[in-house]
């Protein structure tokens, strides 16, 4: 299917394809090889040494003396990720499946940007978003320990979803009356920083968070009040979410705690967690350990 | 009764007005006829905008170019929230006990800033009060599962009441005696902001809530050492409502969370919280299923 | 044995100044007669007044314009309490227990910052200290429910005192060690604030308890680094008085939920914690229901 | 073997010179007998007289006045210190166990950077790390009740660990999207402070944790929402610690509380947390009670 694209291909037979695909992709995808952990492991390096880059540029004194080190850097490894990206595309069986995954998105967020740097300067410091390219590290050094740490984790969050989405309609509601109320009260202050609801709602989640950053701080008498109000509401309120996760956590550790899982991937889906002893994807049906 | 006040209403028969009242009671206050829902989800759009409106007026550089559309938008949805209100309270039976039940207040709040707004100007931001009125969306998308969630978070909290309420009183009476305490340190020291012994209780709330804006803060050894003191307690401090809200939420959960539970309305008081197969309303005792 | 100070006493005959001593107990200690309840709720306003007035007072411009008022009414209340205070070592039997018990600090300590006031003027404001006497509010209410309440959270506390102490000897090793490291690195920024090591260790407790004034903050680098990873350990270090807190308060919760305790005060001791049917004072083996 | 070093040794028999270590190993390391106990607490005494010494010439004021006698008091004790670092060492039977043990590193980190400071005059201030020492407190006074503490404290991180390491990778990639954002949205905006990614990564930290100093804070309205949603996610990230940290020293708890434990210490390797009865030191299996 990709040989009316790329001729020189049709020399190959079907077979030769194939084989040539799942050499690939046990290098780029999977990490059991020699040659798949060495890939893996380069590629971990080079993330890391463009995120490094990409940093350093962000550096006034540093992007004065070394601009044109750092960027012809920058271009060379992202014409390497270029490379990388389209030959997973290649190799993997169900193409769009591995384009809307999740390391998908992320593999394609990670040259993207420098592309579009080229019309829209600033649009590159999103290649940073290559650093969740990281989060493959998990996989390749085969730590399912920490695997299954994360695996709480996130089951914990995510059974708590309704939890959380109801905590948080209820903070938004909280946060809009209590910005314009605020903004009612100190806006003929202008040194208070109240210069309009969205600032004063703003305001209201740096003071719930408890991150206040005093940027925006009452200055009347009432305002000051209210914003003790704000700050006694914020005590329970930061309770809940602790609260939420704690409970959840604790049930995802019950039911998780001994359930052996590895992390084989899927060659059809890329589906990377599956029980012990999985013969079929637990995601799209595909056969796991295909000849 | 309301006949004497709306004379042309004499002309309609008892019949036919109790038919008329229970067609609009569907519209207005259920969302389990086709009529009913689009009426609600109009009513959340209509509120939405008009919390925007408010907003976008209350920022300098947008109000000063479109303050014109702006108010005469926001003076249509409260001509029509109005009549909604008046609505309500026109097919209503238990009147009294709508307009002091939690959304008759809220629906009176919604529209009340505005007209007070054409005395007091500062009122009219109040209305972003309305926005309280979309705690109703639970009820209109039939989210039971969301509805869930929110009686786990809203009973933990009920439960709570009195450890709160002894919690809360042992802030105040401690962040009083600091504050004097600070007061007295400091306020030989303008520049560290505690000028009366109310804004240093204001700066003991900031601290002990582990704010911090830094408006206030103490300049001199004796009250730095002093706030030290302070934060170090909040620590203690601010782990007991999160101790609170999770011991009662995960009592809240066991009782809780196999209650089926609908939100079929009292025509009576409003009521809109059943148990799965209740016949008379929980709250005022009125047959809920009335032809 | 009063009746050497005060002659007139003599008069009176040994029962009969027992029973007037009965009568003050009464009516100064307890809030079960009609008189004892109207003595103690007129006393909580006399407190909420006087503390209300010194905060009037530290207010420049209110004391400005009323001066004389506030000065003269503080002095009357004060003058008051001091009768009271009196009174209270008059009637009670074991006079030293009383004055060394938690309440009778507390009611020394509010009346006797004002007379400290005519030769140290500042000590005044720490008759705010008296806002704790309403402490008592509990026992005149007879708010068994709250004093429950109450009782979780102090108990909770309590039995994990030795994990506090532990946790807040580390938190003090932490915050030496951390502050004398972040002052050696950023002494030579004077704008960034860190001018001594006591600056640096009030700093990192500003920061380890996530309060964050920002009167400090590290310029250098290296500096903002060290701060992060001081932060990202605060992370863990605020979570630990959350665990202990949660972890004592469930198991004081399960031990006290249903003691049936009530509020009757021990006539030699002062102690007002006893258990139903106690017959015998709890803490100094008095009887209890002395006639 | 330190004969041929220290030639008067040579004077004394193998005997003798094994009783005179055991003779030093019961007064430096234990704490058992009245003059260890004397040792101990003079130490003590020394290291916080030491570390408020360096404390107090940190302080301008205080340096100008009395730099001489601070300097003298500290090179005394400095001095004092290394004689007992060496007479540690002599003693000890395994001697590199003990320098590459925690308490052998921080007695070399107290004498070290005052040596140092001979070249490099600020490494001076690291001499506060002696403050850890202090830890030494709990054998001293044999205060296993705060021990048994803080094993429950350190088992429960000990025991969460891969929890926390997953968590903190998770905190790692956030900052470093958010501040990479952050800077493209904001740096053009210089008074904003988001000068480079670095500071916004700080940036990111400071309001992720909730500690918010506000020297960095955004300006633009995309700016502040983005921040809004940091924040609203903090309050998620908060939980996680906090819930870890209590399940974990819940689970602690349940399996340490009744392990009796003692404070013998080994004289092989130093390890002084053995259980009640053990006969072999559990780290380096020599015998306990060698006579």
């Amino acid at each position: 299917m990709f040989k009316g694209r790329f001729p020189y291909l049709k020399r190959m037979g079907a077979d030769e394809e194939k084989k040539l695909k799942q050499k690939i992709f046990d290098i780029v995808f999977e990490a059991d090889t020699p040659y798949g952990k060495l890939f893996d492991i380069s590629l971990l390096l080079l993330i890391l040494l463009s995120v490094g880059l990409v940093m350093l540029e962000s550096i006034p004194a540093i992007n004065a003396r070394h601009h044109t080190v750092l960027v012809s850097l920058e271009w060379i490894l992202t014409f390497l990720f270029t490379i990388e990206y389209l030959l997973r595309i290649y190799c993997v069986k169900n193409r769009w499946r591995y384009i809307f995954s999740f390391y998908g998105v992320i593999d394609l967020l990670s040259i993207l940007p420098f592309y579009l740097g080229l019309v829209l300067p600033t649009s590159k410091y999103l290649a940073s978003i290559r650093i969740l390219r990281l989060l493959r590290i998990f996989r390749i050094f085969n730590l399912t320990r920490f695997t299954r740490g994360k695996n709480v984790l996130v089951l914990g969050l995510k059974e708590s979803k309704d939890k959380i989405i109801v905590f948080l309609s209820f903070v938004l509601l909280i946060v809009v009356v209590i910005g314009s109320i605020m903004y009612m009260v100190e806006h003929d202050h202008p040194e208070s920083g109240f210069t309009s609801i969205p600032i004063s709602i703003y305001w209201a989640i740096v003071t719930l968070t408890t991150v206040g950053y005093g940027d925006i701080s009452p200055v009347t008498g009432l305002g000051q009040f209210l914003a003790s109000v704000v700050m006694i509401i914020g005590y329970g309120v930061i309770a809940v979410p602790t609260s939420i996760v704690t409970m959840e956590m604790n049930k995802a550790a019950k039911h998780k705690e001994d359930i052996p899982t590895n992390t084989q991937r899927c060659r059809n889906c890329g589906d990377d967690y599956h029980l012990d002893g999985a013969i079929y994807c637990k995601t799209c049906g595909h056969l796991l350990n295909e000849p």
